[in-house]
């Protein structure tokens, strides 16, 4: 079995380039920590997408039989936490490849949450986990939303895009396959003619979509939408935090 | 006008303890940065709650007519940053009196959020938030949650501490309180008599406890609730963030 103890080591230098944008297309995979999460690509991605995986001695003895299948590295706690994102590192990561999802308007069904210019990796994690709770059928990441693998996404989806589908693709293109199902488009702004989105009635085919935190939806998609749903707010403050709000919404309106 | 530009000054370095709970406890101030945040107190908190701003010229030449009624010190951009909880800050801030809330139980009414052992700051500040947005009038801070003054609790409150009660009180008192008007108190944890959090009848009174985001609600806690609830998961995801959890209850079930 491969081992890596020094930080200094060409391999891991190699792998913490992952973690920027340029690394990933170069090489087209991304890092996942944790030992949830290689558990959930165990569980749910093809054999050949998981590459490798880097291991603790410590991890190793815990989850030996459940990665031998697996080309893997064992490496030291100091190169452990030289790959990690977070503070202190369990000691676990896969390398996987990236293997895009297409967006697939021929067999368009179910909730879908459409991400207009969401920029806060954390807010976007949460809302691909929090669609997977409610039962959506998948997230789609349009212009200007951070990577699907970027680090912070990965953690805060908690493995749920190993659960449904997460794609990279032209919101107007995705809205016109909604539109041409004849099935609604949230949008999710407040102006003059938006509604109360208690008075949606629950359905299986719908998108909802979330706009950028500061700046919210951008006009050219609003105009696409066949309604505008808004939260009313009770007390003082001004707004939810963008995953809240999808929450709220999620939760209210799918069957 | 006093003016700092070193960041070795001694009242910068004073300061910088704020953002410690040692240097705060010692103090009896916290630190507000934004000016959102500082707007916000001033808009809210007795005047002399506000020790002293401390500003950029960039910020003073913006806000000046609005801040001229207090204690000023001009900041040079790199004590601005020194200062930052942010990786680029805005470059105003304030220091505060902290005034503990105390929790008026001859008084109790409206819907109240009681958080046991929650640990993720920016989990925490967005529940007050979101409880603010809902129409709640407080939220309790019970033992083990972080501290309504550190600075990400801060940044993700979002000025809502300034609009509702945030109390740092025992649990187990607050939950008596309820009790003897009774009020209800809903927990939030999965277990056989558990409800859907759906079948609740809108109300205004009542308390909801969320716990700790691995481990739940403390056991204590729970043989004290009127009735637990639950939300159900129809994807794969295993739970959602506690922050979300709480949110999705709250618009539900907060009349």
């Amino acid at each position: 079995m491969e081992q890596i103890s020094s930080k200094q080591n060409k391999v891991i230098k190699d792998l913490k380039k992952l973690s920027t944008h340029k690394g990933r297309k170069k090489n087209s995979q991304y890092v996942i920590e944790s030992w949830h999460l290689v558990q959930e690509a165990i569980n749910y991605l093809p054999k050949d997408e998981i590459i490798r995986i880097y291991t603790t001695d410590d991890q190793y003895l815990k989850h030996g039989n459940d990665i031998n299948d697996f080309k893997i590295t064992l490496i030291s706690d100091e190169v452990a936490q030289e790959l990690s994102d977070t503070a202190t590192t369990q000691g676990i990561f896969a390398v996987c490849k990236i293997v895009p999802v297409s967006f697939d308007e021929n067999n368009l069904h179910g909730a879908w949450l459409l991400l207009d210019y969401v920029q806060d990796p954390g807010n976007i994690g949460t809302m691909v986990r929090t669609a997977d709770a409610a039962g959506f059928n998948g997230v789609v990441f349009g212009e200007g939303t951070a990577s699907p693998y970027n680090s912070k996404v990965l953690r805060s989806m908690q493995g749920s895009q190993f659960h449904i589908k997460v794609v990279k693709e032209s919101l107007l293109k995705v809205m016109d396959a909604f539109d041409a199902k004849n099935f609604p488009i949230y949008g999710s702004e407040l102006n003059p003619e938006a509604v109360n989105y208690r008075s949606i009635s629950p359905a299986n085919d719908f998108a909802l979509v979330m706009g950028n935190e500061g700046n919210g939806m951008k006009q050219e998609l609003l105009s696409k939408t066949t309604k505008n749903l808004y939260i009313p707010i009770t007390g003082k403050s001004e707004s939810l935090n963008v995953a809240i709000a999808a929450a709220v919404i999620m939760f209210r309106i799918k069957k």
